[in-house]
């Protein structure tokens, strides 16, 4: 297969290594140079085919963003090209690509309100934020984000992006943004389909997916002998046209479109007129001005962002890093979540600077990159150059492009990641997965941000509720044992406390009790805390608790607490007999009960 | 010392055991069935005097804070009185006063704007969800206040409300509520001093401290001899001015004042007028109207409502919670955190029916309550009875209660809980924890939610650090041994992923590992996942990694996930002669390197 043929090769960014090593950290801090001197021909080759089609898959997607964000349609393409340069020199993944998103186009219009200004402002401030927190190392943030919540974020963000080309293929208009009302709004308005767009729309679809069948059907290259070198001419052939797939389907579509509308017959969807001509390179504006000339002043702008200057840049970081994780794993490789994330800020510091609104990783064109069989980041840079062409010369050849083409190219390069396999694996391996699996899933089909945030909260409650009620194994020697299951902190702090209170304090008579704590690593102040109280109710009704196998830390911080009654032992048998020796039974008190 | 003596007789609610049996679950249900049996005259005698004590102290507290939440005064008192019955009956804490508190008054100003009728609708809803939360058994959550931001919370709170006081010590008026703020214009105005504040603030404090200090000196009962009984008699008296000092100071203090103004002299601050009877009993309103008549129905209000619904409940929850654990553990007994969450659901439900807003646990009242000497939760049936007597009769009486006085006893009753020893002990014990317990402090001076929010903030992050980076103690035999110090949750994946990358499968020849997990008692999906991928990148490099001493849930996931090449031991040296028996070292890649 073609599409995993590179990374046989040699994966760009998997094998680089952080050492102290000066060329190393200049290799951890500029990825490019792991990768540019191995850079070949067919890498070469993949990366033109997959940038030109995902270049011819951003152009019209970008312009809708941009309304989408309430801004001027060219300010989508500003925004598309920056992230293409500087991912190519700072990006540790070969899929991602940087520009508008649906998700940010949102967010950006709610804060700023459409005011081209401020947005470009915002990117400025969303990139600062984002690049300070490489800096400081945050990208560890990551390490919370489960496998569950990326399947469940993956599977349904390609439900959603897939569902809203649906629209498109159907030609309709006026369909709202959410899923839920995407959905109902698309079936409501099936008798407005148009049929140039329907008829076109799954002729692409077929022809994409028979090409994607046949290069699955495939068989491994031919042994090397002279008979078969008509075969193996024919398969290259049959590989190649699959992989430029989409730019050929994409092409085709155009011409057709093209031939319609020269006989004056309008019956497709097209992309239509764009504005034209680059953006000036100019530092970001610091004050705007309302409709009656009165200029905002910058602290009065950043005061209006408000909480947006904490959302933005977050959401940004979580969609790009959480896409980044998805291809990594799907395409087996590495990412650096810090280098990521400083990747995305300087995108928008310098997208600032030619007039670009807030950006970050995108599901969809990052799909098409790594379906297309991208090798490098290089990629970005023909996606980019294929945008600022268009800026500068293009636009008249996009403007045929039907819609439900570009719709079919989408749909079927998220199909894939619709995994329905994980729901079985997590049911069999470990059902409780599927509840992180399942809310962001459906969270996501709701609102992105919630759905991310939604899963990750519930993996954490997951996490905090096995610290909360570890497992206690309670056997019944004389005295009663206790072996803590794994770490002792404080939210385990009451549920321990009342175990013990109730099966042996509580008891009739009391019971000693003897604490394993081997699989203890750490202790912390409230624990010590709760056990100085235990030892002293085990002293007024006259048993005793003694620990077994403390670790070394472990202990040192008892010692520190110089709790009064602290009896431990290296071994639980020798621990079972100092609990027996100390329990005093306090016969006098019992005749009185 | 009297304070603890009813406690050595017998806690009221520690001995309540959850067990099956039906007359145990009627008694965790209704907590009074534990004490009420048992109830004493000596019990009734510290009940009353406490009662009275908290009476005296609540009544003008709960006129301020109904000035803070905007509403008349009267409201208030309405307030105040419902949840001593309710929470007598229901209540796990012999200290816990419920009524109106600062942080309660200022959130429902925020939230209802100051409009009675809405505010006692939000009392209605704000029980019912606390209610609920107490019925889904929700008060597990109680277990992630850990002690030192419990600590940090009572230290920060009894700053805030000592010196909160020293404003009506030296009458002056108009100081802001910010502790700040109160700081800086307590001291700007300090020339605005009126005398006579100052004098008898200072004298009830000296009489007040003196009255403490007497009680503290006081050796353990004298034995029972004949010559000893005039000393027995002297000392029990002393006791007994101690312990009513407080109502003995403002009753003092109320007559000076009212002498000083039969004379016409008006050199105190004092109470004041308020208004006078009982408020009716009838359903809470389920409509409001604006000024100009327009009505505002149900649905308007609640929508009005919006975020408030959920951080008032969580708010009143986290506050008496907070407060109720901490006078538990320095009172010495338990509380059932479902329980106290039910009480206070009920009470507010129940409050709305006589026009009250949201209370919760007071920290203040609280404080005296439990200072006094109080022995079961029925002190607040006598503070209910005066704040309903002070309604419909008594007004009169407590126009003179001079503000200083109140002030002085405040202090009194929060300065103990200024606990400075507490630092010094985390500094030996374990210094980490002192973190969580300055950010709570230091939050909980500027707003005291955000203070709680950020310590328990802190503290989940401390446990999710080591969740995340849990320790791992790499050996070198032959190959490389890895013994996990603790469990292995998903947020630990890419750590354990980075050590073996770096360790083993980068170095050169790659090394084979065995991945000691005699500690892990559970594993997720993310973590069988990278270990999938990990044991296939061993093979790709021709090393091996063998798991021992797996517990048995452990291996049963590992096997459920039918990872390929998986092998295990069930000790380390078997381990680790597989681990060197699987190794084939890879001849001929190392000679092509």
């Amino acid at each position: 297969m073609t599409d995993t043929m590179p990374l046989l090769g040699g994966v760009p960014v998997q094998d680089q290594v952080k050492t102290l090593c000066s060329y190393n950290t200049v290799k951890a801090w500029l990825p490019i140079l792991s990768w540019l001197p191995r850079y070949n021909l067919s890498w070469l080759r993949m990366d033109l085919i997959a940038g030109l089609t995902v270049g011819l898959t951003a152009i019209p997607q970008v312009l809708a963003y941009a309304e989408v964000a309430g801004l001027p349609v060219q300010y989508g393409l500003y925004s598309a090209f920056m992230g293409g340069f500087i991912y190519t020199i700072l990006g540790t993944s070969k899929d991602i690509t940087l520009g508008p998103t649906a998700i940010m186009s949102l967010l950006c219009s709610s804060v700023v309100g459409g005011r081209p200004n401020q947005a470009v402002l915002l990117s400025l401030l969303c990139g600062a934020i984002q690049a300070a927190l490489a800096l400081l190392r945050l990208g560890f943030l990551l390490d919370f984000i489960s496998y569950p919540v990326i399947k469940g974020f993956t599977c349904s963000a390609a439900v959603t992006i897939g569902f809203g080309q649906v629209k498109n293929i159907l030609g309709l208009k006026g369909v709202p943004q959410q899923f839920f009302m995407q959905v109902y709004y698309t079936f409501y308005k099936l008798p407005e389909a148009r049929i140039g767009d329907v008829v076109l729309g799954l002729l692409c679809l077929a022809l994409l997916v028979m090409l994607m069948w046949m290069k699955k059907k495939l068989g491994p290259p031919a042994e090397d002998s002279p008979t078969s070198r008509r075969r193996r001419v024919a398969r290259k052939m049959v590989v190649g046209i699959a992989t430029v797939r989409n730019a050929l389907v994409v092409i085709a579509a155009s011409l057709v479109a093209f031939s319609w509308d020269a006989y004056g017959s309008h019956i497709f969807t097209i992309t239509g007129k764009t504005a034209k001509g680059l953006p000036p390179f100019k530092p970001p504006p610091t004050t705007d001005m309302t409709q009656n000339g009165t200029v905002i002043s910058f602290g009065e702008i950043v005061e209006g962002f408000g909480g947006g200057l904490a959302v933005i840049p977050f959401m940004g970081l979580l969609e790009s890093i959480a896409i980044a994780k998805a291809f990594a794993s799907q395409n087996d490789y590495r990412i650096d979540a810090n280098q990521e994330l400083f990747a995305i800020g300087l995108t928008n510091i310098m997208g600032s600077f030619v007039s670009a609104y807030p950006v970050t990783g995108s599901f969809g064109r990052t799909a098409v990159n790594s379906q297309t069989g991208v090798c490098t980041p290089a990629g970005g840079v023909v996606t980019s150059v294929i945008v600022l062409l268009s800026l500068a010369f293009l636009m008249p050849a996009f403007y045929y492009i039907p819609k439900a083409c570009l719709a079919a190219v989408i749909i079927c390069a998220v199909a894939p990641m619709v995994d329905y396999q994980v729901v079985a694996k997590m049911w069999r391996i470990r059902k409780l997965d599927l509840l992180p699996f399942f809310v962001t899933f459906l969270f996501c089909l709701w609102e992105m941000q919630y759905g991310i945030i939604g899963g990750v909260a519930v993996s954490g409650v997951m996490l905090l509720y096995n610290i909360a009620r570890p497992k206690f194994k309670v056997s019944d020697h004389d005295v009663l044992l206790i072996e803590l299951g794994s770490g002792l902190s404080f939210p385990a702090t009451e549920y321990l406390s009342h175990v013990i209170h109730t099966q042996a304090l509580q008891a009739s008579p009391p019971r000693s009790v003897v604490l394993d704590c081997h699989h203890v690593s750490t202790i912390d102040y409230t624990v010590v805390n709760e056990l100085r109280d235990l030892l002293r109710q085990f002293k007024l009704r006259g048993a005793s608790m003694v620990f077994s196998r403390l670790q070394p830390a472990v202990l040192e911080i008892l010692l520190a607490a110089d709790l009064p009654g602290l009896r431990h032992a290296d071994d639980v048998e020798a621990a079972l007999q100092t609990a027996e020796q100390f329990s005093q039974p306090p016969q006098h008190n019992q005749q009185i009960n």
